[in-house]
């Protein structure tokens, strides 16, 4: 079987018309000695693609095929590859390069490399002019350290949303000390909220669900809320002063949001951690917003790759799931996911499958 | 000798009138079986005072007497006093009271108790109608929790800036980290901030001060900075790009502030803690400015009765002291103090003095 110089994958020409996606063969990059190529079977629809082509974040480099929660199969591994193994399943998140030699990168810290960043897609090659393309598509050739291997335990179309949306709710939860003894809030329930749910609870934090109404509360109870806050109730944050060590925010949308109120949920030097990127203007922050308790906001980029494995490892051993709608990969299901995201109809998350109909 | 009922002090009637003080007599709290009654000798300064009075901080409780930077001999202790000896020199800071009993007072968080805080001037004592009255007085009347022994190697003038300044500079360099292998800045070289260098580099971190101008470099080196930064020049931020590890950002104003430059020198989930509270409105904040480096934004509020008396003995052991300006007290002396702290005119607190000489 010849190896692939081209993929073949559905992108997006302008965000004028980015619920269109046209079917074309594009270069890969020149593989390297640290390269695998994947073949690819499945690939979640993460926020972030919408965001990118539909001109939300700004411009963009178009043609552009997007999808960052890639699961398939490692069908070739360069000479020095170790962490792979070729026949593997593996998996590639919104990250697929950085330098490697910074102290960021030597630190765990390679999602915030201050040298070089190339995101999964969207981003170009040094030295090459070609933009890297995502996971709506056939193959992707990824360094190996970007590349993850998948426990037997989890099936591919429910692990695929974690290569993104999962890992963004893990790093900042495990970062900030989630666990026992600790008073956990997820503000959001969408893709990445339900996860937060999930893993924070899965750590052993006591958790808590934080959503406008009460729409989401049984979801919320199932995934493994021990309690739910309703934002649009008069009063929420009252019984709560000053006793949540960790709020994890993943809301799409920083509109009508009460910031003060939710800090004042937090104990004395807790941390607000923003891990969504509304497209709006953002927050007014004085300091006197953040004195009474010390509380510290931050925000969260991603995870490393250790991080990675240990949130596989923690699904596979706990038995945790994403909540998904399977969509079939193609013109119509891609438009149909667009749609959907753009209007909040979904529960928790697309994965785009059904590779091997229009590929082979 | 009889015990005092009543102090007498300098007070200012309202914002308008805010640099006339009036010498009056007002009536102290209900003695309690923790008070220790101070003889005043002398008061640093604060901005705080400077806020308060003027409205810059909105309404306030007048006639007030303000000052919160007290150094004073105990003269009375009461019967279940064990903190503090009848004689002995002693401190009082910007807060004089708080509940005592819950999960903030009880772990070293008194200065962030949620149920009770009653600061050393302008707050009303619970069921009294009395409004707590400062230091530019002959007396005050605290619970001995909130009175600090000063070590005998410090001179009166020079640590009295410390009973504000000094913590509030000091508590975020130890709650965050402040030690060797650290590099700290501090921003803003007023009367904080000069605290802000001296701990920090006593702390043995590796310190940067950073201002506008070069005005203070050679003060900032005296003081113990290793390295100077002034905002005012192109590409100021470029050398220290994600290298920081905490900024302690002292300045009173945030006009003309281009916060994502000083953010872009913080190292990965680096601490930017404000300690300052300007009277401006506050800064916008998108979760893009956090998520490059995954800062955390923070703010400090004073600091504990137990980093208060480490921080006394580090400057005993280290010998610090603040650099003060000596003014007398009284109507003509506060009105110089407020003047030239609206124009920023001092290098860098005022510690007011001569108390003997017009409260016998």
């Amino acid at each position: 079987m010849p190896y692939p110089e081209e993929a073949e994958g559905y992108q997006v020409d302008s965000p004028e018309t980015y619920t269109e996606f046209h079917k074309r063969f594009f270069k890969l990059k020149p593989f390297g000695d640290y390269d695998v190529d994947i073949k690819i079977e499945a690939c979640g629809v993460c926020g972030s693609d919408h965001h990118t082509i539909s001109g939300g974040w700004g411009e963009q480099k178009f043609p552009l095929c997007v999808g960052h929660e890639i699961i398939g199969k490692a069908i070739r591994v360069g000479p020095k590859v170790t962490l792979v193994k070729e026949g593997q399943r593996v998996g590639v998140g919104a990250q697929s390069y950085s330098c490697g030699e910074c102290k960021q990168c030597k630190n765990d810290n390679e999602t915030y490399c201050p040298v070089l960043m190339i995101d999964t897609y969207g981003a170009e090659w040094p030295e090459t002019g070609i933009v890297s393309q995502g996971g709506y598509s056939s193959h992707v050739r990824t360094h190996e350290h970007w590349v993850f291997p998948i426990p037997e335990q989890l099936e591919t179309n429910l692990v695929a949303p974690m290569l993104c949306a999962g890992l963004t709710a893990y790093s900042p939860l495990v970062r900030n000390g989630a666990g026992p003894g600790k008073k956990v809030g997820i503000v959001g329930l969408g893709g990445i909220g339900h996860f937060g749910i999930m893993f924070a609870k899965a750590l052993g934090a006591e958790t808590w669900a934080i959503s406008r109404s009460r729409a989401k509360e049984a979801d919320s109870l199932k995934l493994g809320a021990d309690g739910y806050i309703a934002t649009a109730e008069e009063g929420w944050e009252k019984p709560h002063l000053c006793s949540f060590d960790l709020i994890i925010n993943c809301a799409s949308s920083s509109q009508g949001f009460d910031l003060a109120k939710y800090l004042s949920m937090m104990d004395v030097h807790g941390r607000w951690i923003s891990v969504g990127l509304p497209e709006e203007e953002g927050q007014v922050i004085k300091a006197q917003n953040l004195i009474s308790n010390g509380v510290l906001i931050g925000a969260s980029h991603l995870g490393s790759r250790r991080e990675m494995l240990q949130m596989l490892q923690l699904a596979a051993d706990k038995g945790l799931k994403g909540w998904v709608e399977e969509l079939q990969i193609g013109e119509e299901g891609l438009k149909e996911a667009m749609n959907r995201i753009q209007k909040g109809d979904v529960r928790y998350r697309f994965t785009m499958t059904g590779y091997d109909k229009v590929f082979g």
